[in-house]
């Protein structure tokens, strides 16, 4: 039988999961794919480290750079993260002809536009199903399912450790730093957290999507970012007082001749399925002229999820690779680089949604109508307003849930609100995304 | 900028979707592609009928066996459904070394097996996503996206109507007739609604599905069926008192040497996923040894839906013929042809699952206790019972949820139970699906 052979560079988690994907299941891909997905060659700093996985003696070496350009290797998996070594690995394995499958968004977010060019350029393909969304076909549904769809929308819980965090806190009442300590102790979070929880770690999956479904070149530079650390039990518990859940959202629209690109902490309503995905869990949620919305849900990382995607990859590439068919059967960013364009990015303060704010006021007469006059000033209109109870110090919360309004208004209300003397706190604001609103 | 032609038979309400999408969107699915889908054939027993859609002078005509066997076309479109003409046409354009795409279910479930030979022994391809899930990417997922994992189970709510009904009768209570006359009032059901509603259309998705999932060949035949029009909504309300919604399912799980496949009302616990898709939305859980559970969701029928699954087809067709990729790039039935087996298929009374029960038993001393009796000698243990009020013609209603139970015991145990003196009425079974329950 006809073999495909591989090159997997870094051995940590997700290599090792490939790995061992690659051993328990060669029969099974086997007689689906009519080849062997042959492990040649697995890099790895530390090659004597018991993984579980049996290898043949010699697959195992300590020098990634020997095997991107090794003769009789088709595909060159990089599996060790980063935007160092594993940007120059990559490329070394384009310029020798490689293949290549990568599950790394960080660096495609920032080197995306150069690696694909250069992989065009060498007649190779790059694969990246497992950057996005873990195990589900995120890529491969935006590349290729819905390849016919103008795509409108896409709202996406993309990170795993922040949808833990803000589960604990909505179903348990813990602080954020509680939270976290507890996804730390369980696992589902770094020891430096500040990727996943400022947001940045969804943002680079959002640059990723926008640029397959909008045509555009990966901008991670203009995605706009805020992270849920600062978010309270509060205002978690009063979202769910409107019928809201509040988690951190990737959202990416198509406007007329812009896009939006967003990551912040969103209220999204209990009627909607995104805000039943819970723990770690992640889900997509895909919307096209055509086929209307479609929502993925799955595992977003781990050893095997992640590996289940990198699989896919490497048995897509073998039936090019089998088929005869040339590279470029798919272009890497979803459309022929001849068409790939710079789209206008809004900034934040030119979109327009929905909005909570929760005002902490102190109790005079008068102030209610003062904030409401205000946000009317500036042609925001209140949807609903809840007043409840009295805080310790003295200011009582007042929430209000806003009609459609523009970003730049609200800052320009809040900040005068903010002004005032009756303010005994920094207002808080969350965004909205509910279809079921009135404007 | 080169063509890739296109031979469209049939030009329904999905025909229509087909041609109005490779219209409207001909720039951008060129701008990803890098070629033109050219509609270069319509052929509809009725071409003067005004479909909304400009096509060119010529390209409308009547006899479809003619675009069939038309020179310079690459690829045809079967949109006319059914078991007749709709297979003479595919083998006939297979025959004449064209690609195929169809979205019809019913004739890939009863004639798939011989259907993929042909195309393999001709080498064309057959693709057919729009059979399953409308515009959802379950065939991908599970032919690609999956391609390094053992499917262990798949469970799917795979027809709108059903599911539009099911909500009907949970939401509203309503007897199952007038939310089926709602249902056709709507357009959500066929005049004559047996395909859907007794399950049949249901199991020609499972027995796709499955034969792409486990490597068998495709068997409707062994696919146990059971509908919704015996549901009522005391059954119904009575699932939501213990935390469960009723779903027609389609569930394939893979044993040691066997699979089981039924298609059957099922009771799904609140905090499931699936329990949560209503009216005519469709979903489906695939779970994989290395992936876990992923859950694809979205719209399974209607025009631009299905349209959206068939033009991702011709793209993916298009792209092997443009790469110069021979055909069989991918395997029809997602496994090489000589590794499908005949796989034995697990009857329903060989099943063990949960159960609800309902039996309609006089008030008498006893009775609960002799029920109980009956069940504990056939080997069902039951997890809870619920009797509740007194019913206008003195029998009382006895609910039971059972542990893990094989069929075949619980078969024979409501079998005695229904001949008891006491029984008002035939016992109700509604199967449970909730990985929860203790077994």
């Amino acid at each position: 039988m006809r073999q495909i052979n591989i090159g997997l560079l870094g051995c940590g988690t997700v290599g090792t999961g490939v790995a061992r994907m690659l051993t328990e299941n060669r029969d099974l891909i086997a007689a689906r794919l009519g080849a062997v997905l042959n492990l040649t060659r697995v890099a790895d700093l530390e090659p004597d480290r018991d993984r579980g996985v049996a290898l043949p003696a010699g697959v195992m070496v300590a020098d990634a750079h020997r095997v991107v350009a090794e003769p009789g290797i088709d595909i060159i998996v990089e599996m060790i993260g980063g935007e160092g070594i594993a940007r120059e690995l990559i490329l070394s394995a384009i310029e020798n002809g490689r293949h290549v499958v990568t599950a790394n968004k960080a660096l495609l977010a920032a080197h995306g536009n150069a690696l694909f060019q250069a992989a065009a350029a060498k007649g190779v393909d790059l694969f990246f199903e497992a950057s996005v969304g873990g195990c589900m076909p995120v890529i491969k549904t935006l590349r290729e399912a819905l390849v016919g769809n103008r795509i409108l929308a896409m709202t996406g819980i993309l990170n795993g450790t922040c949808n833990y965090i803000l589960s604990k806190i909505t179903d348990e009442g813990s602080r954020f730093a509680d939270a976290l300590a507890k996804a730390q102790k369980e696992g589902y979070a770094e020891a430096d957290p500040a990727l996943d929880v400022e947001g940045r770690d969804t943002a680079h999956k959002l640059a990723i999507m926008s640029a397959l479904a909008f045509g555009m070149e990966i901008n991670l530079r203009e995605v706009y970012i805020e992270g849920i650390s600062h978010l309270t039990p509060l205002d978690i518990e009063l979202a769910g007082q409107f019928g809201y859940r509040i988690k951190l959202l990737a959202i990416g629209k198509a406007h007329a001749d812009a896009v939006e690109m967003r990551v912040h902490p969103t209220m999204i309503p209990f009627d909607n399925i995104l805000s039943n995905v819970n723990g770690t869990l992640n889900a997509v949620s895909l919307t096209g002229d055509a086929c209307g919305e479609i929502l993925l849900y799955g595992r977003g990382a781990g050893m095997m999820p992640t590996a289940s995607a990198v699989v896919g990859d490497l048995v897509d590439l073998a039936r090019n690779i089998l088929s005869g068919g040339a590279a470029g059967r798919l272009p890497g960013l979803a459309y022929q680089m001849a068409n790939i364009r710079r789209i206008p990015v809004l900034p934040i303060e030119q979109i327009s949604t929905h909005y909570y704010f929760r005002f902490a006021a102190l109790d005079r007469p008068g102030v209610l109508s003062t904030i409401a006059g205000i946000l009317g000033r500036h042609g925001i209109s209140i949807q609903s307003v809840q007043q409840k109870g009295r805080k310790s110090d003295g200011a009582v919360p007042v929430v209000m849930l806003s009609h459609r309004a523009r970003e730049a208004d609200v800052q320009q209300a809040l900040a005068e609100i903010s002004a005032l003397e009756v303010s005994a706190e920094k207002p808080v604001l969350i965004r909205i995304e509910d279809h079921n609103l009135v404007d």
